[in-house]
């Protein structure tokens, strides 16, 4: 018995009945997104069931017909999970390619499936249908790496580190501190991922070619079934409208934007020179020539991927630009970046979490780096102004302070007391000794700040 | 007495303590950002002046002092306003321009505003004040279009026209149909819009330079002030993102893509082809060369705008990528995107409001080209689906008949009984002679569909 | 005897002599590149052949290993080709699948191959190779559409048209003189590419890692071998940079802002509004829905594939950004985009060229469209010119007569000697009667102008 | 006497002759371009006194005509140079606000001026004047930067560092080896830039609107004025390409992506980690806050104006998509995306060069971090290949050698005999011995490798 259900057949084309020619084959081709869009079987399949079951509720086709479409619909997803039914390249799409195998399989009935809709409103519900899917697996993936990061802050967070700016040593923060503001970050990518979503549960099949139909459907019914939360209400828009697809792009390229950010600075502090993380040898690469490499390799993956992801936003964008309504061939070029983007998010965020999670700190590498006493010239600043100095004047004297030292290679606290006479009369020995790094970290403590006691709270507050 | 206040003086920099030699005059003009941040000198008063209330009401400066701040700020602001005071090249940024100025007014109490504070919280605050403005801009914007929309196709919804996929003559629908999918395309931006804004509603004064401040500042007095939401909760995270840029620069792309849609229809409809619209003479515009000629300018450049918008979203995406935390100049390179991309938007959509709200329709023209009767195949098959023939069998014999009527040029009606017979029994010349356009348009009256009635329906519940 | 050499094997990797673990399994998967680079394999094989030539060349291997390596080479190139040898996902890349492979055929001589090399040069210049053949692929795809468009041009080149600014009608062209428009355009493609192929004809395998090697290797001998113009003079450069690769990519996006441009005018034409072009039933697809439809998907395809170019440019530009030398794994993104954007390029050209060489032009309809006498105004006014007046005095009183015929519905010929004198003393009835659009158009004869002779003197040039 | 020529005048637009109404404010204001296109002025006048000069020659007008308007031309420049003319926002552009200065100025004569041309082909003229001049400041800024580096190269180039990959230190080089990479790049970016220009070389004046003119032009004779290679061979390319700016937008983009490498390795360079360089004071900025900062702001703003670039090549590419030809108003928009990318590729060149020309270098710092014997595994491995060992073989005794020495913190040269001998038997203890940084560096003098031996021979070349 042959399994494989690709035998040599004509092209399989929704439209062949005004045509004197067929279609040149090099043609159907180009314009063939089987390729690519063979990933939404099982959404189509889906869309194809309810459709039949509302068609039936409403009349349309008769109880029997339905139950046989059902049935049919439920067998050739069985045949394209197993990888029995192959569509080939005769099949234009993969909703003619399923079409074609139902009426294969149940004869007549299949062919009354596509009464009172249109591939323009299939393939846009199909998508919608898949986008949830799509969306609910990056929010895990987002959640996960948001899981990971509460907890190597959980248990490396008080783990002192300079906090930077300009890439240049700043103030010292907690290392739960800077993890945390990723997972703020992400927060906000969970939001927006959130809102993109809500906007696009839009039930639109039922817009038809593009002006509805004739045929009494209830859409209604379909939503209800496919768990949509409204009804399309303008069957040109359903068909010709893609920002929902363009919309989830830009969320992820901005989450790509966050994600950059955070493999460069694995790979930074991976550097012998920062030195202050070892990668796991389960998430690091070697090299073809020098045998004491490891390399972040997932790090830089995750920072280069974010062109991928910014280039399919521009794609779509680009291809929608300045096109007519409703619908275009153009929009057929949705899928495969909406597809790669997605891809790209679940499977880098995923690589990250992994490699994020079997993080080593060298934290007294750390320690080391924070304890630079120069870090601490803002808190001398402040503590100027808390004596009732304004705080330029405050900047000033602790810039002075701050050029004296390092011409001499002193730190702050070495500067002795003579020194800080001539440099201000308000500079003291006392106010100098009590600078210390904790300290320094401790006394952020207004909203947001490093302060020991707010990463505690926070901690709490994300394990509920 | 003179007025402006551009004396030469010596370079205003934040940080001269430490310097020996000055910056290199080419360096700071490569640096400086008062070209463009002097934009948000509103901005920077207000919260300037909340930071000095909350600096007097947490004890950090007397409350003589703030009062000497408050005033002084909205002296500086008036001297703005009037254009009598204009910082120079030497003033670094718009921050420095407002804090010297004050200073030369008030003296020592000017150099105290800046404790417990840093340029790296102020100018993310200053940039989301704007965008509470900025925002409510745009979506008015929106909302006249809408408007305009709305109030045209009351006017002249009922028309007749071609709708169009692949930009070939498809179905019938009423122009107030095909006017309301970009109702609804804006109805989604403006969500789309509501969500960024929600999400920057965070006060992140208060993230000092990157960690907090040692000073007892209390930020939900300022975030009262200003009307904020929310506390930013990680300091780091404060100032070192600018997601909430790049989500208003991505909302505003897709705006566009959607803008560029409609503002290439009316080019298409203006054409002598097409000839459904007709520009008032106030919204076209002549040639330098051809004196009958009367172009759609505004639309070409709202199209033309489209790749500016996209331009600044992919600028700015850039800019983020790979950014280690936390603030580092790049992030200055926000701005300018921010401000091109939100004044592009607020004057595309009052052109296009105008333009739109003025064009003449040519309904007859409209209507001739909707009466074609091949429109009305699928009505054809959709009644042979009611007649119960499936309908891939009913979309082939329609494909015949208007293959045959085609090649014969005859509309669908015209084909004759014998002609009818012998493509298929199904056919009846009754069956044809009941096909019309108006018919057409009324049958589609699932939700979404472009039937007269739920445009009426439409348009009522939009009046509300 | 298994054909199939995709059995059951740990990881083949560059670099397992440090790891104390093995790579986590879906750390490899995300980091893996065999899914895409499978496809250099042959410009692997003819580089790896190369090599092996030159070490034996300069000694560091024997005439015996190398011929062992040549025919083991040759053979997996063989196994590749017929499919015999399927790389698998243990295989990092295609450089270890195949170095893999050859080493389970040859053995020892096979360990010795990448001696003096690194895969950080070696997939520089697989690169490399391929955008040889890539490179000639794509002019020979831009070619042939210039050959079509200009037999097009030379069979229906002198069919009257209206020439078009802002989509308004503006002064009457040859239909050969548009098309031929686009000739000179891809012209300036094909030499944009002929820059890029120029530049990237360096040979890099020589850089090692990074820096060379310490063994006497002699680049010289593989650039002749594998036909590259020159060695590359810095081995950081020649391992860190991709600019190459954006410069290709660069002229690909330019290349699809010139093609979606034909294939929008095509889409155009083809409107029943326009009604210039008619497309070939092999080179239109129909609709599942509607039977009376023909659309013209390969222009609308074309056009909306620019999306996708210029979104693998902007992907690779956004992964160079900032990177640090020498290598990093970033780089790796470069394949996908650089395959899409030539197997796009390729495809695209050549549908495009077999519909337009298909196409049928309604002549008459273009003709009457050119007959529009306001389309001879530019032609009045330069008349008015060469009798001695002001060119904008001549566009003023010709702009007055042609709002005078427009309210009336006239043709400027029809205007009337009275109304001709009111609005100004030059205009005369022998004046207007000599408008003409062959003549408007033959007057057009100073250098790239649209008369036609110099089409005719254009097109005898081409076919040289 | 007045100087400034801006008082209250009606809007000045090319075409009123046809229009009933004035055009709207707000749509005048938004169709306008005068805000940017008065850059172009030394241009347009250039442009306009040689087409003047060629309407003499040919006979259109008389040489008395002619002089009054080439000196009036040259008066107007002279007035916009002094700030004494002053366009206004009546000025629709900068071509018309000349052209109405002059007939203020000259009278009669003036309006002859626009025979036989359109604005159409003068704006893309002035862009391609304009374009010479900024790819020569280009050229000369990138020669400047190569000039800087060579210059660095010759003083500190011997001076050792790692090289690295991956960001891990791989081998040792010399930084003249590494500041050379990008003169290399650099190269290319000129030889992009040349290879733009010269396709840009073209004259377009005389493609009137879109057609040509029926009048009696003689390009060449503006061809060789101005200094164009060539004249356009058809008018409808002329005025309707901008492909030239796109591919100078890209070639600029493509700098950037290599600016923004060396500028990001600068920053990097410039952390308290790496310690390689100190910024200059001039070259360097301060804190608001933390008084003790020097950030490397130039670096930083030039790496972050990698996405102004990008976003500009992006704009056009975008406004170009599927415009049908000839001129449409969405062209307008090329000019401030092309202004925006020369200005910032040439301040960022020069604030780059400055910056890269007062590094100062910590050599020592430079040369331990180059010092880690692990750098020299590679050199081990290919010593063991020298000695006739495969290179897959070398490369993981050398792998175990390196674990070896890791898992105990020893340097290479410090694993003993005993060990050595119980990793492998082909290691021993001179082998080992033998290893060292300089004779590493030395040792690679193939073709474009570090030896310092082929950097001073390439730097005796640079310096001819």
């Amino acid at each position: 018995m042959a399994k494989k259900k690709t035998t040599k057949r004509r092209a399989n084309r929704a439209w062949g009945g005004r045509f004197g020619l067929t279609t040149d084959k090099d043609a159907l081709a180009f314009t063939a997104s089987i390729g690519f869009d063979i990933r939404l079987y099982p959404y189509d399949i889906r869309v194809s069931t309810a459709h039949a079951r509302m068609l039936a509720a409403v009349g349309i086709i008769s109880a029997a017909e339905r139950n046989k479409i059902v049935s049919g619909l439920r067998s050739v997803g069985r045949e394209l999970d197993a990888g029995d039914f192959v569509p080939d390249k005769n099949d234009e799409d993969i909703h003619m390619a399923i079409e074609r195998r139902l009426v294969e399989k149940i004869g007549r009935a299949g062919a009354k499936l596509h009464a009172g809709r249109s591939r323009n409103d299939q393939v846009a519900t199909d998508v919608r249908l898949f986008l949830k899917d799509a969306g609910a697996a990056i929010d895990e993936a987002i959640a996960r790496l948001q899981t990971t990061l509460a907890a190597v802050a959980r248990k490396h967070g008080e783990a002192l580190m300079p906090g930077y700016t300009h890439m240049q040593r700043a103030q010292p923060v907690l290392l739960g501190h800077h993890l945390l503001a990723y997972h703020d970050m992400l927060s906000r990518d969970r939001g927006r991922l959130a809102d993109c979503l809500a906007r696009a549960d839009t039930l639109v099949l039922g817009a038809g070619a593009l002006a509805g139909t004739t045929l009494p459907i209830d859409p209604k019914l379909v939503a209800a079934e496919l768990g949509f939360a409204r009804v399309c209400a303008n069957s040109m828009d359903g068909v010709a409208s893609r920002d929902f697809v363009a919309e989830v792009l830009a969320m992820i390229a901005v989450l790509f934007s966050n994600l950059s950010r955070l493999a460069g600075e694995v790979t930074l502090w991976a550097t012998s020179e920062f030195g202050f993380v070892h990668l796991d040898d389960r998430f690091s690469t070697g090299s073809s020539m020098m045998p004491q490499k490891r390399n972040p390799d997932i790090a830089e993956l995750v920072r280069g991927k974010s062109g991928r992801v910014y280039g399919n936003l521009m794609a779509l964008l680009t291809t929608l630009k300045g096109l007519p309504l409703a619908y275009n061939s153009d929009l057929q070029e949705d899928k495969e970046a909406l597809f790669d983007s997605v891809d790209t998010a679940v499977a880098s965020l995923d690589a990250l979490t992994a490699m994020v999670g079997t993080l080593s700190f060298d934290k007294e590498r750390m320690a080391a780096a924070a304890s630079d006493s120069l870090l601490l010239a803002t808190d001398l600043a402040e503590a100027l102004v808390a004596r009732g100095l304004p705080f330029r004047k405050a900047h000033e004297i602790t810039g002075r302070l701050v050029a004296h030292c390092v011409d001499r290679g002193l730190e702050l606290g070495e500067a002795g007391a003579a020194a800080l006479a001539r440099i201000s009369p308000e500079l003291d020995p006392e106010l100098l000794a009590s600078l210390d790094t904790v300290r320094s970290v401790d006394a952020r403590k207004s909203a947001g700040g490093t302060a020991r006691a707010l990463l505690r709270r926070r901690l709490r507050r994300l394990t509920k």
